[in-house]
């Protein structure tokens, strides 16, 4: 390795965003940030560590092994580096803003890190925008999430999107019901992964019927709906897929111009959510947008919430790339008070710097000024094109 | 300690940012930032760990003891949690960058960690905002890298910002042309902080006569420039001194409205600088707002380079409250179509939501509208004042 390739090694999983990209990176953020924002969601901001007690508090044992450690040589106490926002915007609301009035929407950005990437989400570091709805439990609020996605992809103008609206406590409450013995859980939870008819008609007992059926209805809202309205689940269950089925029927009931397919069986990616959930996709982008659905904020007993969470390099995997800025070439002797005007009135200059390559003729300008990629030079108080 | 303050309780020296002030911080942050992008300044993302190797290279070794650990457990190789942002952007500048024209200018943003906060700066975890001009070492970029920090926080509207310019590097200088013993250098270095002139003149040598004069110079630059021409000093520290003296002077020329003050000997603070360095207060803020100055992109082999950070958390401190936001409040039955376009059109909504708090008359909607904290509602399709 020689030595420049050797400084710009990164750790698997971690890496520099150049030019053009960290500028539309932080654009689409804030412009999804600003979506939320005119819908109520307040912004917070959490630290990059906390106490490793708080921060997974309430978190899917999952997320402690996806966690790094610090030792806080100030307390003495281990901390957390973030590797989800979504459980410290719960503390938040539990803890400073526990007597802030319900619903309590907020939103939040940032930067998290994980020990290990996966083979789908090899990125170690990556940052996520997304948005809670606290306190209330209703199929209204589960769809207010949703659709609060969906109109924040429509505003960055993400091109077909579809949401897969999912229910991962099901599986487990169908087992429970049906008293499936725990060897026959993991091969069921792993043939329904594998989306495998025949192995789980495999397993005996009157499960498989009803997971069968459920497999079987999974696709386009449209057509899922009619065949889950049908089926006859035991008490639980049955409340758990009414909820899925009225809020399928609230989204399209929506104008949002989104896809809706219905997995009622879907159980993977689901860290903590304890109800209806969905996962959101574009056409042609590989990987998820987002993800969301039911939980409790704060843990267990906490306070019933919905939220999501988007993903900012899928979504930009999934827009056109941003046109480059047109810049203004301003050559030595431009007067400072004119250049400044310029950036007021919203161009983007790039001055001459004396001790640089210092072009001293107009030629030697307009060249200088390709040079440094602009499309236009500052010439006798005017803006001109550079040509080709 | 309840259960509640328990859970509410982070490390020292980090924080929630709560509703309100994490909008206004993102929103000063891409202020500063698109002025720095109007200016020619290129937005670059670094990542938050990388290898401890790479990270502290080229940096101060105090930034060594500064910087978080963590070991990667897929390369076994200890990596660092960023404590500075600059040397990762001069790493960037030097590697996946090493091939764009110069001067290369880069910005940046994002949270840095460090070990143990200072008396003056107690935080851990702060916002930093960033641009770097690199690949030139005249007076030109030096000034040009003020004048940007100027330009940007006017940008931000902070009131009377003032410059203090330093020349870290002046008394090393010195004592090398002098001939300054070790024990009377640390003397001299503690006597020089504190500004004491009676403890500068208690170390024999000529050195002394030198330092007094720069400790007496130092104040408003028009005060300062006659005094410090006047100097004569050894060769290398002439030049420098020369230097600084041109960068007051274009910063004197230029017609941006901020006080300059300069201090040729302050050292304390600075930690990779090589040249011309500055400091940014407010009047009536405590803390810097930034500072910045010259260095190596890369460590002391690495490229001329000059740059700044700005700290937002007194920015911030320095500027008023926002306004708070004003929201309408949406009954039920307000339809989807109708809350689209009001969000479309700029206004912040708060959607009444069923299974929360139902308002199913007017008289309840203003009510809870008014709970929500909303300054209008949406009545028969207009936006109604809330009154008090």
């Amino acid at each position: 390795m020689t030595e420049l390739a050797r400084k710009a090694l990164l750790p698997a999983g971690l890496q520099d965003v150049l030019p053009g990209t960290a500028a539309r990176e932080a654009d689409i953020r804030e412009k999804l940030m600003s979506s939320f924002a005119h819908a109520g969601y307040d912004r917070v901001k959490t630290p990059l560590v906390e106490f490793e007690e708080s921060l997974l508090e309430g978190a899917a044992p999952e997320l402690a092994t996806q966690t790094f450690r610090l030792m806080d040589p100030v307390s003495h106490r281990m901390m957390g580096v973030r590797s989800d926002m979504t459980p410290q915007v719960g503390r938040i609301a539990a803890t400073r803003l526990g007597d802030a009035p319900r619903p309590l929407r907020l939103s939040y950005s940032g930067d998290v890190l994980r020990i290990k990437g996966t083979q789908l989400r090899p990125e170690r570091q990556f940052a996520q925008v997304g948005a809670e709805l606290i306190g209330v439990s209703s199929a209204a609020a589960d769809t207010e999430i949703v659709l609060l996605a969906l109109e924040a992809l429509e505003h960055v103008g993400l091109p077909d999107v579809s949401v897969d609206l999912n229910l991962p406590t099901l599986p487990v409450r169908l087992f429970d019901a049906f008293g499936v013995a725990a060897d026959d859980r993991e091969t069921l939870i792993a043939a329904l992964e594998h989306r495998d008819v025949a192995a789980v008609k495999a397993v005996s007992g009157n499960v498989t019927d009803v997971l069968v059926a459920l497999l079987e209805a999974a696709g386009p809202a449209q057509a899922a709906l009619p065949k889950l309205k049908k089926l006859e689940l035991p008490l639980g269950a049955s409340e758990e897929l009414h909820r899925l089925i009225e809020v399928a029927e609230r989204i399209l009931a929506s104008d949002l111009d989104a896809a809706l397919t219905i997995d009622p069986v879907e159980m993977a990616g689901f860290r903590y959510q304890t109800g209806v959930s969905f996962t959101l996709f574009a056409k042609h982008v590989r990987g998820e947008l987002g993800r969301g659905g039911r939980y409790r904020a704060g843990g267990s007993g906490g306070e019933a919430a919905t939220g999501m969470s988007l993903f900012m390099d899928t979504i930009l995997r999934g827009l056109a790339d941003a046109k480059p800025v047109e810049r203004v070439y301003l050559p030595l002797g431009t007067p400072q008070r004119e250049a400044r005007k310029l950036r007021k009135d919203g161009h983007y200059t790039v001055a001459a710097l004396e001790g640089a390559a210092e072009a001293k003729t107009e030629d030697a300008a307009r060249k200088e000024a390709r040079r440094m990629g602009c499309s236009f030079i500052y010439l006798g108080g005017q803006i001109v094109p550079l040509g080709a």
